[in-house]
C-alpha cells in the first residue's frame, strides 16, 4: 500500500477500503505522508466524493489518531451537541444548563469564532475569570462533580483532523461535505460522545447556504453516527437571519441570561427548548419528545437552569456577580440605536452581513489568534416578517469608536431589506434527520 | 491574487486567466507557492481539465520560468522533434543525420529512459566516449559548426516544469493531458524551437494507450503551437509492438547504423523517412511532402546521412571506429535465439512487456538515476501479421546472467501471441494532425 496508490484510486473515483483510509490517516498523523500528497488527495475527495462508509472509516480513523476520551466511568451516557456555526448562536449557554437541570450530565468542548461565525468559548470569556482551558483531569472532575462542564479542547483531540483541516484551509478543500462531516464527527467521537445532537445551520449566515447541501451534510453525519454506533440526530435550523437578537460576545451572554430567567427573544428560547428536548431524548431522560420538551420548559421556568448556569460559572472561576448583575458585563463606550429608515415588512436581515459587521466591530476574528473585543456587537430589534414603522428602533450598534460605529450602521442598514407586502416569518427549523430517515433511504 | 483563489477557481471548473497562470507559475518557480498548494491545484487541473488557451498560457509561463534559448543567430529556422516515448524508438539517431544531410540544421536536447520507455541519451552513451553533457556554449557552437548536435538539457530549461513534474510524479497527477502537453511544449519552446514535429505514440508500449487519448494530446499540443506561434505537426504512430526490431541501447545503435547504411527493419526505416520528410517541410527545405520524402531517401541511399552521423559521433567525442565496426559496441556475455513455440500468424508483440523485460535485463531504469547496462536487450525477429513456423527464430535475448536470460525468455514468450487465422499487420501511423485540422474544428 502506498500513498500514491490511494490518491490515484480516489482520483479515479473508486471507493477506498478501511485499511487504505487507516493507512492514509496514520501517515497524516505521523507526518510520513507529506502535505503535498495529503492535499492532492483532499482535492480528489472534494471533486470525486466519498461514500458514507468511506466517510465513517475516515471519521473513526481520525478520532483514533489521538486519545479517545472514555466517559463511561463518569456519566451513564455521554450526550454531546454540535452546531455547524452561525450568527448569534449562543444556544449552548442555555441548553447545557437546561439539560443538566433535567439530570443529564453534559461535558462539552467548544470552539472559538472565526470569520462571520461566533464561538462559545469567546462568549464565555466575556465573563471575567471564566476559564476555558481546563485540563483533561479538570474536565473529568467537573463533569463528575457538577454534571456540567464547558471548555476548549483538553489536549489534542483527533490530531489527524487538526492537520488535515489546516491543510484544507490553504488548499481550497474546505467545502467538501464528506471532509466537513468527518471533521465534526471525529472530534465528537474523540471527546467521548456516545450520542450526538447536531444543529446543522442553513442560510446566508451558515457554511451551508442551501437546504440541499445542509441536508446532505446532516444525513451524512447521521449515517456516520449510525455506522459507528453513536446515536445521532440532526436538526436543520434557519440561519438566514441571526438567531435571537444579540450578536457579540457579552451581548450574547446577556441574552442567554435573559433567556435563562424565562425571558429572551422568542425564536432563541424556542430553539433552545427544541434542542434541549432532543438531547434529553438522546440521553433517555424522557419517554417522548413532548415529555422532554415539558421537562426542559419546567427547568427554565423553575429557575433550575439558571441555577445550574451560575454553578457552571462559579466552578470554572467566573465572576458570579457579573452574571447576576449583567450590567457588570463588559460594555462598549459607544451605543447607537438606529431607527428604521422606512416603513414596511422586514424581508431580509442578512445574517452573513451581520456576522461580518460584528467582525469589523471587533467582536470576531478575520484569522485565527486575532484578539477580540468582548463588549462590541449588534442587537437587532426586529425579525423577518415583522411589520416595522419608519423611525422605530431597528437595531443597536455597540462600538469602540465612532468610525467603526458609522461603518457598521451603514452596512447593517444595507443588510435589512423591506417589503411593502406582508412577508412570512422565517421558520426556526427545516426538519429533523434521524437514523431511521437514513435507514429508510438506503 | 492568491494561490488559494486560483486553486478554488480551477476546483470550481472555471477558466484561469493568463495573469493567474503566470502568477501561479512564478510562485512554483520561486517556491513562494508551497508544494501542497501546487499539488492540490494539479489534482483540480487533472479532474476538471484546462482549455487550449489555459494550457498555452501554462506552457509559455513554464517555458519562460528560466532562460529561453534564442537560436535565431545560429540557424535560419529552429526545427525540433519530440517523441512521447516508447519501446525501440531510436528514430532520432537516424532522422537527425538525414535532415542535417538535407541542409536542415538541428540542435536537439534529448532525455533518458525511465520504466518501459527508452531514452536517446542512454542509447548514444553506448558509443564509448560520446558526450551527452555539452554546455550551452558547446551546444550553440556545435549547432553552428556542424549543423547538428544531440545532447542532454544544457542548464535548467523550464525550471517550473521540472518542479511541477517532480510533484506530479508523487501525487498521482501525471496522466493529465493538459499537464503532459504543457510539460512537453514548454521544454521545446525553452530549447528555442520555432517549429516542432511531435511523434505521439499510441498503444500498449506508449503512455497514451488509446487512439482517443493520443489524438487529444496531439491536438492540444498542435493547438499550443498554433497559439504560441510555433508551427507544429503531430504524427500519431503505433506503439503496440516495438518500433523496429532492437530494444536495448547498443542493440538499438547497431540497428540505427544498419538503417543509415540503407538497411534496417522496414517499419523503422519507413518511420524515419516519414518523420524526416515532415521535419524538412517544417524547415522549408522542400515544397511538398513528396519532394521532402525523396530528399530524405536520397540522403539515406547516398550515404550522406551516414556521413553526418559519423561526424556527430566524432564532434561529441565518441569513438568513430565503434560505429564503423559495430561489433566493437558493448556486447552481452549471454545470447539466446529463442524459436517460435508454435506455428501461426503473429497477433501480438506486447511492447510494454518487451520494454519492461528490457528493464529487468538492465537496459532501462526502474527509477531515475539507476545505472543501466548498455549491452543487454532484446531483438525481435518477426512483427505482428507475420506468418511464423514453429522452430523459426522468434526473438534473441542479450543478457548479463543466465538467471536474467531465463526470466526474460519466459516473459517474452508470453508477450508474443499467435493466431491460426491471418492477422493484419499493424499500421505505422494512425494519422497526422496539423494546425489546419485544429482550426477547422474550432
Amino acid at each position: 500500500m502506498s500513498a500514491v496508490d490511494i490518491i490515484v484510486k480516489k482520483r479515479d473515483g473508486l471507493e477506498l477500503t478501511r485499511e487504505e483510509i487507516e493507512f492514509f490517516v496514520r501517515g497524516i498523523t505521523s507526518g510520513e505522508i507529506p502535505d503535498y500528497q495529503v492535499s492532492a488527495w483532499a482535492m480528489a475527495v472534494l471533486l470525486n466524493g466519498m461514500s458514507a462508509q468511506e466517510t465513517t472509516d475516515l471519521t473513526l480513523a481520525m478520532a483514533h489518531s489521538g486519545t479517545v476520551l472514555d466517559l463511561s466511568g463518569v456519566v451513564p451516557l455521554a450526550v454531546d451537541k454540535h452546531s455547524t456555526g452561525g450568527v448569534g448562536d449562543k444556544t449552548t449557554l442555555v441548553v447545557e444548563p437546561i439539560v443538566a437541570a433535567c439530570g443529564l450530565p453534559v461535558g462539552k468542548m467548544s470552539g472559538r469564532g472565526l470569520g462571520f461565525s461566533g464561538g462559545t468559548l469567546d462568549k464565555l470569556e466575556s465573563i471575567p475569570g471564566f476559564r476555558t482551558n481546563l485540563s483533561r483531569e479538570e474536565f473529568l472532575d467537573h463533569l463528575k462533580r457538577y454534571g456540567m462542564v464547558l471548555t476548549g479542547q483538553t489536549g489534542e483531540l483527533a490530531p489527524a483532523d487538526g492537520k488535515l483541516y489546516a491543510l484544507r484551509d490553504v488548499t481550497g478543500t474546505v467545502p467538501s461535505i464528506p471532509l466537513i462531516a468527518s471533521s465534526i464527527m471525529s472530534k465528537k467521537i474523540a471527546a467521548g460522545a456516545q450520542a450526538i445532537l447536531l444543529d446543522v445551520k442553513v442560510g446566508l449566515g451558515a457554511f451551508m447556504q442551501t437546504l440541499d447541501s445542509a441536508s446532505e451534510l446532516a444525513r451524512l453525519m447521521v449515517a456516520i453516527g449510525q455506522r459507528s454506533g453513536r446515536q445521532t440526530i440532526a436538526l436543520l435550523s434557519d440561519m438566514n437571519q441571526p438567531l435571537g437578537n444579540a450578536v457579540g460576545n457579552a451581548l450574547e451572554v446577556r441574552e442567554a441570561i435573559d433567556t435563562l430567567h424565562g425571558g429572551g427573544p422568542e425564536d432563541f428560547r424556542e430553539h433552545c427548548l427544541v434542542a434541549a428536548a432532543h438531547m434529553l431524548m438522546l440521553g433517555r431522560k424522557a419517554g417522548s419528545l413532548d415529555e422532554a420538551r415539558a421537562k426542559a420548559e419546567e427547568a427554565l421556568v423553575s429557575g433550575q437552569a439558571w441555577g445550574r448556569f451560575k454553578q457552571l460559572v462559579q466552578a470554572q472561576g467566573g465572576d458570579v456577580r457579573v452574571v447576576e448583575e449583567p450590567d457588570r458585563l463588559p460594555e462598549a463606550p459607544l451605543k447607537e440605536i438606529v431607527p428604521a429608515p422606512q416603513s414596511g415588512y422586514l424581508a431580509v436581515i442578512n445574517a452573513r452581513e451581520v456576522g461580518e459587521t460584528s467582525v469589523q466591530l471587533g467582536a470576531g476574528r478575520v484569522k485565527k489568534g486575532d484578539p477580540i473585543d468582548p463588549a462590541v456587537g449588534i442587537v437587532v430589534h426586529r425579525k423577518v416578517g415583522d411589520r416595522v414603522e419608519q423611525g422605530q428602533p431597528l437595531f443597536t450598534v455597540h462600538a469602540s469608536s465612532q468610525e467603526k460605529l458609522d461603518a457598521a450602521v451603514e452596512r447593517l442598514l444595507a443588510a435589512h431589506q423591506f417589503s411593502a407586502e406582508p412577508v412570512e416569518p422565517l421558520p426556526l427549523f427545516y426538519g429533523v434527520i434521524t437514523e431511521q430517515d437514513i435507514l429508510q433511504k438506503e
